[in-house]
């Protein structure tokens, strides 16, 4: 099969690798239909996170099972279906918990934007759609492998609720779901704190009441002059540097919650601005699994359309031009089709 | 009156002082029946905050009412009344989302260690008893002026229900007022981590069913082993150090909670134990106001008996030894009457 290794810093390559099979009785073989290129991935090709050996990469698919293990009862060959970025067994005591990216038995993928992917722990992380998708549909699936999944996260961490005011700080295809999810949580009022035009269409399209385009000191007065001076009762922190969560943090109300979902690159967490003012902070790797029954269910019934967050298509072999496009903000997020 | 005056380290003097008047048409006087030294005085006591001029001290207190200012409607002179650590005005749009102690109007005392006491935001602030009580109940109606409330914010901002496993770091009045709050909210398991052999009765009757003596990686290690490796469902941070709170934050499961109530003295939130393991962290100052009605029931009812917490007994005159048998942990908690 075709897969996709990053060799170093701005070095992605598309090349033949060997078929996976079946190892555990509890894997599937899926044979991806759409994969995507995520903004962690970034770290990586940019030089920031270390590559010391060539490595297949990639963490977020759909796909058609191609085999299964002979323990796997819930998936079956034939099937469509989507898969969280992290592999869970959806029966430990973190599962049971709702912790699915703590599962004790979890596993990431040997690659993901390749044309066939082992998965680990099939009946805790596959969910099949009822019947095979309209090709249309595959985007907002694809989303649900991720993006849409940790957007939720921060919403529910954040704890939204009807009639809340929500600032989305990061306008990237992870803040732009967050916007979404707050929209479905009830949020009355949701501002998305955002530069760029293509982005603010898609976060008012998902819901966003207001945008900010200012940021550090200036986003947070803006959005102080926004709430009356109060800040907001919710705050989705989307991006994970030092300024992104400071100024997370600051927008919140008195007794507000952050839900933080930005892969951190944060030096110190700014503590100034969270006991004094009871402002809470809470997120981490989202629970896939514990979300995808409730979000494939609003993408079948098309309540949601996470999938716009995908505004660059491209075939597998040209991986390097997607993560290039991403790279240089010429796309929110890339959809791989082998 | 007589009042109390910290004139800095180790020199804490009980002193004639003005008698407090009504200054705002808002303002209450109340006539102090107890009054009591909080762990947080000792911060100064000890030297650790500084004392730049001689300041009354004290902010826990309850008292008869003496006399109100033209615009107060919720209480009267003649009753017994509780208020909180810091005045709220009940009414602003902080108060109205349950955050009190960051109200708009809020203010602290002019030293509540005191026979008189100038109560500024009375209605929003002070809540009567519904007749004046047994002399039995004082010291449990004192203890919801701070200990038992912030107890209760921790449990609160951890998120305790029913059926949890809940860890209290700290077995000062604060943790063992924790401990307390756990079991009424309906925690199933409560690990008192305390080495103190007399706290640790008091925390078995408030509703411990474990105690762990261990502290730092140790005391970890011990709440691990107690829950099956998974860790507790909630955690009570109740001293506010460095250590302690990563502590608190290991001693969750992933996905856990952690209030956080000790007043903070740390230099680096460890954030290595909170994202990836999504473990939250949430608390500040409580806002006794919003939790008083409910607890006072709680008391007057004599569901809760959170005097208990009070081990010595003092008169006003002799509060310096009062802040020394606190400082040399001879007490958990000094009471004082006027």
């Amino acid at each position: 099969m075709r897969g996709t290794i990053i060799y170093g810093t701005r070095d992605i390559r598309v090349q033949d690798r060997p078929d996976p099979a079946i190892v555990e009785p509890t894997d599937a073989v899926v044979r991806t239909v759409a994969a995507c290129v995520c903004g962690s991935d970034l770290w990586r090709y940019r030089g920031i996170a270390e590559v010391p050996a060539p490595t297949p990469i990639g963490h977020e698919y759909v796909g058609i099972v191609e085999v299964v293990g002979a323990d796997v009862t819930t998936v079956r060959p034939g099937q469509f279906v989507v898969g969280g970025f992290l592999t869970s067994d959806n029966t430990c005591p973190h599962c049971r918990a709702g912790a699915h990216s703590s599962c004790q038995r979890s596993t990431g993928y040997d690659g993901c934007q390749a044309e066939l992917i082992r998965v680990q722990n099939a009946d805790g992380t596959l969910l099949a759609t009822p019947e095979h998708p309209d090709e249309a549909l595959t985007p907002s699936l694809l989303a649900l492998s991720d993006v849409m999944c940790t957007g939720w996260h921060a919403a529910v961490c954040a704890g939204v609720r009807p009639g809340h005011t929500v600032v989305v700080v990061g306008d990237g295809a992870v803040g732009l779901s967050g916007v979404l999810a707050a929209a479905q949580l009830g949020a009355e009022r949701i501002v998305a704190m955002s530069r760029h035009p293509d982005r603010q269409v898609i976060a008012r399209e998902f819901g966003a009441t207001h945008v900010v385009a200012e940021r550090g000191d200036d986003g947070v007065a803006a959005v102080m002059d926004l709430t009356d001076g109060i800040g907001a009762d919710a705050v989705l922190e989307c991006v994970g540097t030092q300024d992104s969560v400071a100024q997370a943090l600051q927008c919140a109300r008195p007794g507000g919650m952050v839900g933080w979902v930005g892969v951190p690159h944060v030096t110190d967490l700014p503590q100034q601005h969270m006991f004094w003012r009871n402002v809470g902070l809470r997120g981490g790797p989202a629970p896939v699994r514990a979300y995808l029954p409730d979000l494939l269910t609003r993408v079948w019934e098309r309540r949601i359309d996470p999938g716009k967050v995908f505004d660059v298509t491209l075939p597998l072999d040209q991986v390097a031009e997607g993560y290039a496009a991403m790279d240089e903000r010429r796309a929110i997020k890339v959809l791989l089709r082998p």
